[in-house]
């Protein structure tokens, strides 16, 4: 019986990999450079090299290995093949079958990212429990997971859970890194949350303390909304009501038992969960009311514990 | 080896049983009236006498039948229970058990009649061959249903696929019938239409054919659409564009295969599939952006049918 199973989390900068029992117990994480020059086609290799490594390291042989994880940033398909991966360079091709073949046939799965993150806060993290889950990554962009039944929801294009572009303002005039206009990324990520406030800071002469700021980023907004800045608060409300108005949504389709909340967002805590929640409630289906919402407990690790859960499932 | 299965829908008014052979063909189909005297408490009766009479009439044993499924005016949980059904008189109840109690202990299936009519244009309707598909059923209302895998996404409190009720419009005054505003139902249902064309003929002198018909209907809508009058065109094009949008989050959610749209408003056929894919392409999240567009085909025997498959996945 395999007694081990490795997670992997593609970034644009840095490959997050880690080693797990198979009950889901994190033994040993490191990372090694992502390598996008020529295409990106030298990621895959170095990690297979530094996977087989580490059981060189520590006497693990083959058949003690259930299987490798990996989380892609860019859509996948549910038999692992990856459409495009600006990030990385990359163009379509089977990933989890490229690993596999360099890992000498271990079994490999392989993800979009955000989807991963959601599997593992599934398997070990806030959403754990919960069979029926819709995980949301508040990051530089908004990241969607769909756990059904215990699975990930892939997507026929590999663009299931991409809840971060759902159009929800048919007024916004400014663009979308999609290249659409009004998606719920421009509001609930960082980048977003700052573009809101800023667009507020320059449309009226409210006083806030975070017009001393120079460089703005979404702590400092919920941060000055926890002291009770005026203006402050009424951007984290903002950024509650917009991400809770996209899931209220989003419990029309899925019905989901839970949405767990991270990314670097999610940070700000209670607040967020609170103001989404209000928001939520007020706009769904009556049926979706009392949808739970949970913080995200795994934080960077997320995207590993999902590639490795995604190999025992 | 069973070689029968009954697929059951539940309306209002008359209740719809099929006796179907497992590989999918309608052998014989029948109607009982709907008894919703004393909170509905005869119906589930009716149906079991029903089809008792129709295995002894047909010289059908027990063992000869794969079990019953049947589809339902309101949220049912994934293991049958009823979240309470208003046209039925139902409360809170497990519909499935009842019902194979009064069968005798034969295999009974329950899901709301949306989703079982989604399964079954999967099984042998518009959506036969797509194992991942969302269906529109256009009818007095706006029904959804989810195929995922080739199963039904139920949801935790049986409103999957509820996409009626997603909201698409933030200025709508009028409140639909779940009690919110802005809901799809509000505008891509056969009342919905006729609601959004007489706000128009109301609000504009433009001439128009359907300002000489007394009680305007869908039909009649699409129909003026098709001899080129050009406020009813306009109206046709709202419609998918409504219809469009909608679909657009929808693909961000789960992304299907394939849309398939049926009920009685999908009779105006390919002008209602051309407007509304012209505004899903628009719409959509690029990678979903070639997502298919079927009519449904099974008319009202589609929730039968899925019934029936119900009880064979």
């Amino acid at each position: 019986m395999a007694k081990y199973v490795f997670g992997v989390d593609i970034g644009g900068t840095t490959v997050k990999i880690g080693l797990f029992s198979v009950e889901g117990e994190l033994l040993s994480k490191w990372e090694i450079t992502t390598r996008t020059d020529e295409g990106g086609r030298y990621i895959l290799e170095d990690i297979a090299k530094s996977v087989t490594e580490k059981m060189e390291a520590e006497n693990i042989a083959k058949e003690d290995v259930k299987g490798v994880g990996m989380g892609v940033p860019g859509p996948v398909r549910e038999d692992g093949t990856v459409i495009k991966c600006v990030n990385l360079g990359w163009g379509i091709f089977n990933a989890a079958e490229e690993l596999s073949k360099l890992l000498g046939g271990l079994p490999v799965k392989a993800g979009n990212d955000a989807n991963m993150a959601a599997l593992g806060e599934f398997w070990m993290g806030g959403g754990k429990g919960y069979l029926n889950q819709v995980m949301v990554t508040l990051g530089t962009g908004v990241g969607g997971g769909i756990i059904l039944n215990g699975k990930m929801l892939a997507g026929v294009n590999g663009a299931g859970g991409e809840i971060g572009h759902m159009q929800i303002d048919d007024d916004e005039t400014e663009v979308c890194g999609c290249g659409k206009t009004g998606c719920l990324e421009q509001y609930a990520s960082a980048t977003g949350i700052v573009r809101i406030t800023k667009r507020e800071l320059n449309n009226t002469d409210k006083p806030s303390k975070l017009r001393n700021i120079p460089y703005i980023s979404a702590k400092e907004i919920f941060d000055a909304a926890k002291e009770g800045d005026e203006l402050a608060t009424k951007m984290a409300e903002e950024h509650g009501r917009r991400l809770g108005y996209a899931l209220a949504q989003v419990a029309c389709v899925v019905d989901p038992e839970v949405f767990v909340i991270g990314g670097g967002v999610s940070r700000a805590g209670d607040i967020l969960i609170e103001n989404t929640k209000k928001y939520f409630t007020q706009y769904a289906f009556h049926a979706c009311r009392k949808t739970e919402f949970k913080l995200a407990t795994l934080g960077n690790d997320a995207g590993m514990y999902g590639g490795a859960c995604s190999v025992l499932s």
